[in-house]
C-alpha cells in the first residue's frame, strides 16, 4: 500500500506541474508563486489518504485534492491583503510583491480554479462534491468575517470564539477528508463522520497553535513565542483570561492590553503568569484532549477496513503531536 | 407565451427575495445592498429567454440565470476596489460605504453564491453548465486585468482592445445565453451560436458605449457626455486616434491627452474634432454594426421555433437601438 510519504511527493510534482493559466501574466504568476512557497500540503493528504480509505485508485482524487490546497491558498492571499500581513511563509505576501488589486483578482481566478479542479469528481459524485464545498466555502469566509469582527470586542465568549475558528479553519479539513470519502465511494453515514472528524481535529490543532504560542517550546516552535501575546490577538486563553480575570489580576491584565510601550519578553512573562494564575493552561489543554478524542472517536467509527485506515491514523496522530 | 417584461418581473422578485446568507451580517449587508441598487437585468433576462427557445418550463432556469447576475455584480463589487470607484449606479460603492476588506470577502461570498445557484441546473446538464462558466468568470477576470496593463501602455492595438472588451464583457453575455439553450435542452450547435451570438453583440454594447460617450445625445445619454475623453479612457475611438494620427493632428492630440488643467467642454470638443478628422466616428459606426451584424446572423442561425425566437430577436433589437 502506498505510503503518506509517497502520498505527499506525488501531490507536491502535481501541485508544480499547475500553471493555472498563461495571459495576462500578471494574473497568473501571483498563484504560481503563492502556491510554490510550500505549505504541509496536509488538507489534500488528508482528502488522497481518506480516499485511500475505498480505493485503490486514489489517483482520481489528485485534481480534487488539488482544489482544496488552491482554495486554501485563495483564502491566504486575500486574507493577507485584509490583515496587512507583509510576509507569508516568510516571504513577501502578494500584496506586498505585486499590490493589492493584483492580489484580490488572482485570488479571484484561483477560487474559480479551485472549481476546475473539482471538476475532475466523477460524474455521479460531482453534485455532491459541489454542494459541500459551496457550503463550507461559504462558512470559510463567514469565519474570517467573525475573526475581522471579533478584533474590535472584548466581550467574545469561548463559545462565539469556538465557532469563529470552526468556520475559519476547521470546516475546510472536515472538508478535505469529506471529499476523499466521496471520491473513495464512502457511504454518507461514513463522509459525515470523517466531515466530523475533520472538523474537531481542526478546533483541537487551532487551540494547541494558542497554547504553543504561549508554551511552546522555543526551540521547536517556529515562530517567536509569545508573538501572540505581544499583539494583543485575541485567541482561546485571552478570552478565557479576560472572562475570568477579577480584581488585581483584571487590572494587571488590562494594563498588559492597554500599555503602549512596553518591553516584549516582560510583557509575555507577565500575561503568561496571569494565565498560569487563572488556570487557562490546563484548561486549554482539557478542550484540546476533548476536541482530539472526539476527532478520534470519529475516525475509529468510520466503516473501513482497519488495515486502510492504519496510515490515517498514523498520520493524524503525527499532526496531533507536533510541537511546532 | 410569456413576454420579456413578464419574465423581467418574475426576475426582479426573485431577486428581491434571495437574502444570500444571514451570520455575519457584516459579510451578507454588502451583497443585498449591491443587489438590490438594480441594473437593467438583462444578462438573467437573456437566460431566460434562451432557455424558452425550447422549453415552456422557464421556470427552471430562474435560479441559474441570477447566478449570472449575482456573477457580474461579484465582479463590480471587486473592480471598484480595483478602479476606486465611489459610485455605482449613483450610490455609495460597497468598499465606500463600508471598507475594502468587507468589499472583498463580500464579493467572495458573491462568486460562492453564484455556483450555489448555478447548482440548480438539472443533474445531466450540470457539468456542461459549470465547465461553461469556469472558463467564461475565468476570462472575464482575464478582461479585467488586461484592462489594468492597458492602463499603463499607449501602445495598445485594436486587436488587444477587441480582445479585452471581448473577455471583460462579451463573454458573459454569450454565457448568458448559452446557459439559457443548455437549460432548455439545446444541441451543441445551437449552445455554440447562442453563445457566438452573445459575444458579438457584447462588443458591438461595448463599442457603442464607447462612441455614445462622445457622440451619445446628451438629453437621452445617462451620464455626462465626454467623460471618457475628460478621464482620457482609453476607449475604442482614442486608441483608434493614437494610431492614426500624424503630424499637427497628432500634436494636438498628444497635448489634450497631456494637459493637467484644462476646461472640460474645450477638451470634448477638441478631442470630438480630432475624432471626426481622422474618421473615427465613422469606422466605429461600421464595426458596431459588423459585430451586430455577425450577432443577429449567429441569431438567426439558431435551430429554435421561429415563434418562440421572435421575443428574443425583438428584445436584442431594442438593446441595440438603445441610446444609453
Amino acid at each position: 500500500m502506498i505510503t503518506p510519504d509517497q502520498l505527499l511527493q506525488t501531490l507536491q510534482e502535481e501541485i508544480e506541474k499547475n500553471s493555472y493559466g498563461d495571459q495576462p501574466k500578471e494574473l497568473y504568476e501571483p498563484i504560481r508563486y503563492l502556491m510554490s512557497l510550500g505549505g504541509k500540503r496536509f488538507r489534500p493528504l488528508m482528502t488522497l489518504m481518506a480516499a485511500s480509505l475505498y480505493t485503490d485508485d486514489w489517483q482520481k482524487a489528485l485534481k480534487p485534492a488539488q482544489a482544496v490546497e488552491v482554495f486554501h491558498n485563495f483564502t491566504l492571499m486575500h486574507d493577507d491583503i485584509m490583515d496587512c500581513a507583509p510576509l507569508r511563509r516568510g516571504k513577501p505576501t502578494v500584496h506586498e510583491k505585486w499590490n493589492a488589486n493584483t492580489a484580490i483578482l488572482s485570488g479571484d481566478v484561483m477560487l474559480i480554479r479551485a472549481y476546475d479542479l473539482l471538476m475532475e469528481v466523477e460524474s455521479d459524485r460531482l453534485k455532491k462534491a459541489l454542494m459541500r464545498f459551496n457550503t463550507t466555502a461559504a462558512e470559510v469566509c463567514e469565519g474570517q468575517q467573525f475573526d475581522m469582527n471579533f478584533e474590535t470586542r472584548w466581550d467574545v465568549t469561548e463559545a462565539e470564539y469556538i465557532n469563529m475558528i470552526r468556520l475559519k479553519t476547521s470546516v475546510l479539513l472536515g472538508f478535505a477528508l469529506e471529499l476523499g470519502g466521496i471520491i473513495g465511494g464512502a457511504n454518507g453515514e461514513a463522509t459525515s463522520l470523517l466531515y466530523e472528524a475533520g472538523v474537531s481535529m481542526g478546533i483541537g490543532f487551532q487551540l494547541k497553535d494558542d497554547l504553543l504560542d504561549v508554551y511552546g517550546d522555543p526551540k521547536k516552535f517556529g515562530k517567536q513565542v509569545g508573538g501572540d501575546i505581544i499583539a494583543n490577538k485575541k485567541t482561546f486563553l485571552l478570552i478565557e483570561a479576560v472572562g475570568r480575570a477579577k480584581g488585581s489580576v483584571k487590572r494587571d491584565l488590562t494594563h498588559w492590553l492597554s500599555v503602549k510601550e512596553f518591553d516584549k519578553s516582560e510583557k509575555v512573562k507577565a500575561v503568561r503568569e496571569i494565565y498560569d494564575t487563572l488556570g487557562i493552561r490546563t484548561f486549554t489543554e482539557q478542550k484540546i484532549s476533548e476536541y482530539f478524542t472526539k476527532g478520534f472517536d470519529c475516525l475509529e467509527r468510520v466503516a473501513a477496513d482497519p488495515a486502510r485506515k492504519a496510515p490515517l491514523m498514523g498520520f493524524v496522530h503525527q499532526l496531533v503531536e507536533r510541537e511546532a
